[in-house]
């Protein structure tokens, strides 16, 4: 491993220099205006894979942005990583709020800013330079390796989940690696070993042809947001739980093992309350505030709207009110399940006179949730990477939040899956002046490099 | 009485043509555009009343639109009947919707069609035309009248308020006369004998310095659209019944002989679901579709918004929330205590995280409501009045809605006021092609003069 270190050391310069390369090709997947941008960056990947030295690479065009897909198979008696990431990036605007702009990427204080360096092109070089010191220092892999990195994740990946499908033998592994999640705290290295699920719907409750009078009929005639605000105050109860019947049926308790770890977690539920500018973590009773983000499911109103909502007074009785809705899914929870018993409650509260649309907006992209095996060896063998790379041991952590195509590979293709994210909470993901800091740079490279020289079957 | 009919019939279409003038003024109170044709039409009311031969007439200018008051007091041992109208109309837009213009009154089907035609210029002109035609026929007035005639009505009667009060010596009468409200159908005449009063707020929840994501921190902070959908799901029950703590306390009982009344109106709740497009009528308990509309107070959500509205989905924890609500209230319930009881029991249910803020939309412009002691001689002599004018005994009737200066002048001056409305429920009011029917026009005139004749203190 030291003659990895002295290469990762000594190439820091040139390693810094085609990160900013790769940082500013404006890869905006969420904007056809960009779609050129998208493409150039495809083929840059394309040629960052090729100068590593990888043997079979190929550009798959979609109906939206490229899929890039490299393997190195040196040997099928060793072990294969997949690893995942995607060089498509957010918006950049609001564009003023940058200290320097997003596409120029900058030194400062040790972070280099702009879109993308922490979100995911920051992470996606320490895999690829990692590769590259791993062949320079030892002439060969310790691993076989498969490489996707995709053009669409800010999108839903939405022709991914199609072309991994399509492609079920080629990516054939052993474990999948992804960077794309953060650790806890600059001081705390963490590993990540679950991610929730999502159902999303939007609900719209009508009760007349028209909008009514409330002096001429209130009293007589359905109000409709009336109607909703009953349909969604029984949806959760006031101390959190979900009321709808069956639903926490296949959610698994947190094992003892699993809660050691959580434990070890450096928290203050007043240091968090203050941050956010909460009085209070309401919730499920009997679980922490950080249990409840990420080992338990959670039912919340991410949008409302009917009636007048403009200045000063209207007396109408609105006819149609509608509402967004969204559930986390944990562990277990399946989300067709979960969806089919969310709706069957919904049409058993919903009274007769109202009339009771349903839209499932996730449908086409299912958001299945992820919880590791903390006892497969593919965890040890991350932790002591994370360990050596970043000096430090880590912690194991959740993630309150989705990729819904990680799980999806790692459950359509088979195999475990190792959330290795090297970024922090503060990098201003998906916002202005988005950073990763060059020592982590340079620390994920290393981490990457012992986790795939000492990984096993 | 057959002198001040034929002289009605004879004088027929000089009254349409008057009344034709009247509507040409695009006295719209709103829009500040049209100033000076308010201006000019309260300059023609005054027109009209000299023309009449009020000995008194004066122009009071408010900060707004002018007051048109007039007097004709003949005989102090009279007694004296005040009337209050208006001279201001809605808006016309859509103009498009009309089939000839809104200020260019055309005759169609026995209708005149204009902007005003029934809310209120025609009205008004029932109570001008009826006072000419006692005068041109008896030589003087069988009672003393004040008369009122504003131009505020349709932005809240604002500088009316304080007008009343400054002038309620002034205004000291027997009977208020208000032509502002409609009939049952064209078959069935009627009186109205209450309105209801109006309360009015809007109230925001804040739960957080900003949205939160909802995978980051789902499960362990606080939803604004949940709190508030909590609390608005407190304010009544499912079956209809207002929650707020003694919000029934000062309501009174139908009384068996108003009860009698109510029966004898036509109704069908299937043809008013038919019509309306709805498929019940919700509401309190013991009580028709049609005591709850009149006389029963109401709670209304009139409007809700928080969160993401816009298309697909966005994973936000909204950190704010905010619903219009108001309560439509009946006889003897005090606007300024139901506002106290409401504001103390939603302080009440509020979680201790939660910050809610409540503004009172209406605190300037207070809507008391009204009913009329039916055992009032004012009301027989209304009822035989309409018999006589429109040939048919008439029914009396509550109106849901609420004309706050009616209930303030009539609390304030001190004196019973009796609700002789003309029009129809469908005369398009607010709407394209308001419409007045030439022939109620006349029998309004009739009833009016009947009214005057036979009013006794």
């Amino acid at each position: 491993m030291q003659q990895i270190y002295d290469y990762v050391n000594q190439n820091k310069s040139r390693f810094i220099d085609e990160l900013k390369e790769f940082l500013r090709f404006q890869s905006v997947s969420t904007d056809p205006a960009f779609k050129k941008e998208v493409d150039a960056c495809s083929h840059f990947v394309k040629a960052l894979l090729t100068q590593i030295g990888f043997p079979t690479i190929t550009i798959y065009p979609t109906e939206g942005h490229d899929v890039v897909y490299a393997e190195w198979i040196h040997n099928t008696d060793l072990p294969t990583v997949l690893f995942y990431g995607h060089y498509d990036v957010q918006p950049a605007d609001p564009y003023e709020l940058w200290t320097t702009p997003p596409f120029e990427p900058t030194i400062r204080n040790g972070q280099i800013v702009a879109r993308g360096a922490s979100d995911d092109k920051g992470q996606v070089m320490c895999h690829l330079k990692a590769i590259e010191s791993l062949i320079q220092t030892h002439g060969r892999l310790p691993v076989n390796v498969k490489v996707i990195i995709e053009g669409e994740e800010e999108v839903g990946s939405r022709h991914l989940y199609q072309w991994v499908l399509d492609h079920q033998e080629m990516l054939a592994a052993d474990v999948l690696v992804v960077s794309d999640t953060p650790m806890i705290s600059d001081t705390q290295p963490s590993l990540s070993i679950g991610l929730r699920g999502l159902i999303y719907f939007e609900i719209t409750a009508t009760t007349a042809n028209t909008d009514l009078h409330s002096g001429q009929h209130g009293g007589a005639v359905p109000n409709a947001i009336t109607e909703l605000v009953h349909i969604l105050s029984k949806l959760k109860s006031e101390d959190g739980i979900i009321q709808v019947p069956g639903i926490y049926d296949s959610v698994q308790p947190i094992s003892p093992a699993l809660k050691a770890e959580i434990d070890k977690i450096p928290h203050s539920d007043a240091n968090y309350q203050a941050e956010l500018g909460i009085k209070h973590c309401p919730g499920e009773p009997g679980y922490t505030s950080i249990e409840r983000r990420w080992f338990r499911p959670t039912f919340d109103i991410n949008g409302i709207w009917g009636g007048y909502t403009g200045i000063g007074a209207k007396t109408v009785i609105p006819c149609k009110a509608s509402a967004k809705i969204s559930m986390r899914l944990v562990h277990h929870q399946n989300p067709k399940e979960i969806t089919q018993k969310l709706t069957e409650y919904l049409k058993e509260i919903t009274p007769s006179y109202v009339d009771l649309k349903i839209t499932d907006i996730k449908a086409d992209f299912p958001s299945n949730p992820f919880l590791a095996d903390i006892t497969h060896p593919s965890i040890a063998t991350a932790c002591s990477a994370i360990e050596w790379g970043f000096g430090t041991k880590p912690v194991l952590q959740g993630e309150g939040g989705s990729v819904p195509i990680v799980s999806f590979i790692q459950t359509k293709i088979g195999m475990p899956a190792v959330l290795m994210g090297f970024n922090l909470p503060y990098d201003n993901i998906h916002a202005p002046n988005e950073q990763f800091s060059l020592d982590r740079y340079i620390k994920g490279i290393l981490t990457v490099s012992h986790f795939l020289t000492h990984f096993k079957r």
